[in-house]
């Protein structure tokens, strides 16, 4: 944890407490979620939103699920149970698209799910639900010590003092813990380092200016914010050490999806020669998707664009253009900062992890 | 004129009538400027922007200024009305420090002014009004021809249906005619080229949401508005014929400036092999400036960024980084497009037009 930052997933049996991130940095709003459509609408409208979060929201989803079933029916069925988590699965896992964590935490506890029947064929829906509460609970638990692991990767890589560019938000409100992208700021800047950030605002939802600058200001970080179109200037007038951002999905051959406005940071960091770093978790390679072409990219509504705050931006009636993600080239990334060390190119992630780490 | 796009500067003896560019979509709201300061504050604002247009309004300035002293005091001598005006020309120059067509504009009307203070010594003040009069509408009607020849330019160099991108605005409210950037893609419709145009919101201050989506909207022009982050993936991913945008000022080697979010179009079609084009008048060429480093770039409110429509989007006190410009290396640029044609690398702009046109 960082001081000052609330958590974002709170369980307790049936029930998940979501910080509502929409309605940050205004004021602090948590939405009580008891049934997985409710989950699944959350991280649909980017209430709890992050490659790792939302992968720890679908585990505890499926918890919610399962518990909401046995409160309305104490005496249900295993098999009416499966299939309800069967069901809660698939609204989950429609919610998003791209993030690759999302589908990789609701396969954990489907494993969980039916090696435990496998096992315990006496077992109840009851007793299911404990053993489904305690994989969610070591998921996010894992995605906490992950994140520890990637600042260690990190800040082995930065140094002392460092200006840095990060873009949409890769801190706590988007992991378990103290977050990929912003926890190797955080625990840098806890330890002494000197790091100034600057961070795109990320149109159209402004997660840098509502969540990072918020998260960084309330952690005592020195930052500016700054327009999504201003860090590639930044970066060629020489004035950053590095760039540091999360990822949603990567590609075996190290193609990266991440929040629109990613891509414009690495090009310019590649012609001025600037290390551009991806902090992600392994939970976010997906080596079944060969390159970036393999990753589906959502598309969000248009009113996104066309409206601010409530108000529309552009004539009545304009078309708009609203991809979430873009998909950053593998040969632009520096390093991809991994709670397995730093992976360098040439990149050709496995699915049995066959990339070593240097 | 391209019809529904309503003129963006209107003189009459003394007053001069700005469409305020502020409170478009929403409203078409004129405002009256009857005295430099005025014009200035308006420039300033962004009332009227884009670099052709603030160096017509600089102009007409002028011509306020002394039209105002004429107006209190009929009988005021030529040296003191060549006093107020040397203060006019002070107040506008300092209104804006990015575009060289202001400056450009200046010097045009205080050359006018010497010659013929020079060539006719028993003028009045009156006379000399008449003179700066004819001269600031000689400007006007001189860049609306030099958007014909641009449109002339690019024309020949894209194809008959073609997927662009632009970026700000560089349509008919930028300029005294039918745009630069826009100029092309409205004369080439008109033609019944198949265009079709990706427009970056270009923030904060939503240039390309207000304006672009609106002036090509109004125009018939097929249009979708994008957030700044969103061309580089379109480009790279093969979907756009070429960029086009307007240029703040061009200096000696090519490097440009241009609103902030024009260098990551560049920087993502020279990776994509995406031509791009910076169409701009001969004014906004400044062999002065040997490379970007020599041209001042404006860096404005922090406000601009961390309100939008009124309303905060980051928590209160968050710094902020707000350039109005950024600069693209001259080499990621296929062709100036000019009322002199199309100009092609290496570039070596210099002040007596050295650098021929292909």
């Amino acid at each position: 944890m960082i001081a000052g930052i609330p958590p974002n997933l709170e369980y307790r049996r049936g029930r998940l407490r979501i910080l509502d991130q929409t309605r940050l940095p205004w004021e602090e709003v948590r939405v009580e979620a008891r049934d997985a459509g409710a989950v699944a609408e959350a991280i649909a409208r980017l209430a709890v939103r992050g490659a790792p979060a939302i992968g720890i929201a679908a585990g505890y989803g499926l918890c919610v699920a399962l518990a909401g079933l046995l409160a309305r029916d104490p005496d249900v069925g295993l098999d009416a149970a499966r299939a309800a988590l069967a069901d809660a699965r698939g609204r989950l896992a429609a919610s998003r698209p791209t993030a690759v964590n999302l589908p990789a935490a609701l396969a954990r506890l489907e494993r969980a799910e039916a090696v435990f029947c496998e096992s315990a064929r006496e077992a109840t829906a009851s007793d299911l639900l404990d053993r489904l509460e305690a994989e969610a609970a070591a998921l996010h638990r894992d995605e906490r010590q992950v994140c520890e692991d990637i600042a260690v990767a990190g800040l082995a890589l930065l140094p002392e003092a460092a200006t840095l560019v990060t873009h949409c938000n890769a801190g706590p409100l988007a992991t378990g813990g103290i977050g990929t992208a912003l926890g190797v700021i955080l625990r840098g800047h806890e330890q002494g380092r000197r790091f100034t950030v600057y961070a795109g605002e990320t149109r159209p939802l402004l997660q840098g200016a509502r969540l990072t600058a918020w998260e960084l200001g309330r952690a005592g970080v020195p930052v500016r914010l700054m327009p999504d179109g201003a860090g590639p200037g930044l970066i060629l007038a020489g004035k950053v050490d590095a760039v540091i951002v999360g990822a949603d999905r990567v590609a075996a051959n190290g193609d990266t999806a991440n929040k629109l406005g990613t891509l414009p940071l690495a090009l310019a960091a590649a012609r001025a020669g600037t290390p551009f770093y991806v902090a992600a978790p392994w939970s976010s390679f997906d080596p079944a998707a060969a390159g970036g072409g393999d990753i589906p990219i959502e598309e969000r509504d248009a009113a996104e664009v066309t409206h601010l705050a409530g108000r529309e931006t552009a004539a009545p009636g304009t078309a708009a253009y609203n991809p979430a993600f873009d998909v950053t080239p593998g040969d632009l990334v520096t390093a991809f900062l991994t709670e397995r060390g730093a992976l360098r190119p040439p990149y050709a992630f496995a699915a049995d992890g066959g990339c070593d780490p240097d």
